[in-house]
């Protein structure tokens, strides 16, 4: 048997029962005859309630403080899951993110892996003993700083040990069944999906499903490292995510994704000229705001004026709008719209390569729901849209439908965020 | 200006209010010229909470995973008090026990100090910089692992810094104006000595005077590191200790410290040969108990048979009877006595190397008093007797008093323990 990686959320060890069960859990796998090395996030709100005691005494800490703040709560799950499996006597030895080998570069707050230099989880499993790394945490090669990887960061965590490792599996475990055809909370009968590809999965993540965050499945395609989401609160078989196989699923559709969190942005009466456009989207990245669709209206012949409208985050609406404002006079556009009132429907498939016919039949779906589409953007394997956000229900809803998707069985799951 | 070592116990920042005004006391230091170095225990019941959780999962956790856990209390503080710190324009950075360099031995739980290596805290503090060092933890020369340093030794962190640092002095800030010649709590005419010795500050600390741990002394005399015992609420001066010098306020006696932490143990009828005292001792040995004062009786000629009593810490009064109770038939005593409701008074003062009489003045203030002494042991600068414990504030207050020790003001402060 080969190493297996086990992730676990802050809400499978959210207090000393959760991870006494999640302690069992590891048991289990260690007895079935894996090596197991088991990544932890910190328990439940542990992190909200750090951040709000830095907020008491600073406005504005300093990253490398912040993170050497946050890290104490993977510290203590860490400890304490190790202690658990420890009474139940076999042998298990914490690590933090630096112990672990975890190297990344200096950004405080968003650090990226460089390297995974895992030796002493190597040996700590020759000798027989379960490993628990700290995720969300590694050291900086240039300061030796404590740093942290942002969202989604615990995830990333796992499968990069899991690659650096050459483990057989990285399983997330979290508080949902595994990877759904849409929100259970909007489609009763979405079904789960027992395996899905990195594509697809990529796609999903970045339209809005939380249950596994973009760069912890990038990470996983760059390195062929399959995932298995499940829960940690039943034994069920979650989905798996690999690679495109000649023996996957054949469907049409992966999943239909949404996302709730953009806004839209409209530049009105830019001056159609070579150079303006980009004087625009310059400003923007200046001000560090990453864009999400975007849309040029074709130019009135007779003005010579355009309108350019995009969506970001919402969070950052209110720094794009001060950065296009200080520009006005610059590039001579006449106004500014902000609606964050939007919502973005996506539609995820593989298949869409080989199934012409797809656009077609979502764009019907949405107009018989009588849902509006205000804006488009396509890629190879994913259709999404921008509606009204008070139809996005409606606009899910009736894909799914549209698109065969519907389980005869209700699954009764909250589909919930993935945690860091 | 050189450098100065402060260290602040949980008390002191125990809440945001606290680490803010501690922050403010660092600028202070920092803007009158010196190089500041902060040491920190964690924050306020912190280690207590954690301690509870670990009981919650296990009964009996292993130590290397309850040091993980024990230091995530400090890397909270630290991080706190640094982000409060750079709040007031000063740039301040947090290190672990390990980032400072502090090498410790692998007990865990209990670890000494091998050797300080402060590289980084030198580099923080050339680029102008606080260096906020975790109080308490360091990291295991052979293993790598993270170690705490057991009771008293966020103090004791701090004076190593101090001495690796070549610190003008080690500044330990406490909820208590400094080293009393008594506890105002028993003896509220009880006067703050300016300054003591380090053997004077020993005696006590081993005779139960809780303001600073044994090995912190032990630490600061050894290296001849001035420490400076004071409030973090007040701006006073408090006490000094430091070497006897010439200059040093010619006291006979510096103080009288008492201790209701001890038992008293007598076994019975022991066969007055050569080898089974020894053996008794041996047994105590093996079973880890450190004894403190140990009083053997006249043998009574016509039976052969002697007493022997001893005292020792009263958490470890149940496994010495039982080491007790394993050689009986071996050694041949008759019983054991086993009595917790003693007390220790001791008077300490150098000055006693050059004045007799007063052994004899304690004794008859104690007699006066109507107090009975059971045991008694002395060195070269302290005498220390066993009482009846509901008897040891008369004794305290009798000797204070006969030894001219009362001070005509009455301080109005509370008489705390040190943390760790």
């Amino acid at each position: 048997m080969g190493i297996v990686v086990q992730k676990y959320g802050g809400s499978s060890v959210a207090d000393a029962e959760g991870i006494k069960r999640v302690a069992q859990r590891v048991l289990d796998a260690k007895r079935a005859g894996h090596d197991v090395v088991v990544v932890v996030s910190a328990m439940g709100d542990t992190t909200d309630e750090l951040i709000d005691l830095a907020q008491q005494v600073s406005p504005l800490p300093a990253g490398r403080e912040l993170d050497m703040l946050l890290t104490a709560g993977e510290r203590i799950s860490m400890a304490l899951l190790a202690m658990a499996i420890g009474n139940l006597g076999q042998e298990a030895r914490s690590f933090t993110g630096s112990q672990a080998g975890v190297i990344t570069d200096s950004s405080h707050g968003k650090a990226k892996i460089i390297d995974v230099t895992p030796g002493r989880i190597e040996r700590a499993l020759e000798q027989g003993a379960v490993a628990i790394v700290a995720g969300f945490q590694g050291v900086s090669q240039d300061t030796k700083d404590i740093t942290t990887l942002g969202r989604g960061g615990s995830d990333t965590t796992a499968v990069a040990l899991a690659a650096a490792l050459n483990a057989d599996v990285c399983e997330i475990y979290s508080d949902v069944d595994g990877v759904f055809t849409a929100d259970p909370r909007i489609v009763p009968t979405a079904r789960k999906r027992d395996r899905i590809s990195y594509e697809e999965m990529l796609e999903m993540a970045a339209c809005g499903a939380k249950i596994l965050h973009l760069r912890c499945v990038e990470y996983a395609r760059r390195y062929e490292m399959p995932i298995h989401v499940r829960s940690s609160f039943s034994q069920k078989t979650g989905t798996w995510i690999t690679d495109e196989e000649n023996d996957m699923e054949q469907a049409i559709i992966a999943g239909v994704a949404h996302d709730r969190s953009e806004a839209k942005i409209t530049v009105v009466g830019v001056p159609d000229k070579v150079g303006e456009a980009a004087r625009i989207f310059e400003a923007l990245s200046e001000a560090q705001i990453n864009l999400d669709m975007i849309v040029q209206n074709v130019s009135a012949a007779s003005t010579n004026l355009t309108d350019i409208s995009f969506t970001l985050p919402r969070d950052d609406g209110q720094v794009a709008m001060a950065a296009l404002a200080r520009i006005q006079g610059e590039v001579g556009y006449d106004s500014l719209l902000y609606d964050d009132q939007i919502g973005k429907v996506s539609l995820i498939g593989a298949g869409m390569r080989s199934h012409p016919g797809v656009t077609a039949k979502f764009f019907a779906s949405l107009a018989s729901a009588g849902v509006n589409i205000e804006m488009i953007s396509t890629s190879e394997i994913r259709i999404s849209v921008i509606v009204d956000q008070a139809q996005v229900d409606d606009a899910v809803a009736a894909t799914h439908t549209a698109f065969d998707l519907d389980s005869e069985d209700v699954e009764a799951v909250v589909y919930g965020g993935s945690g860091r």
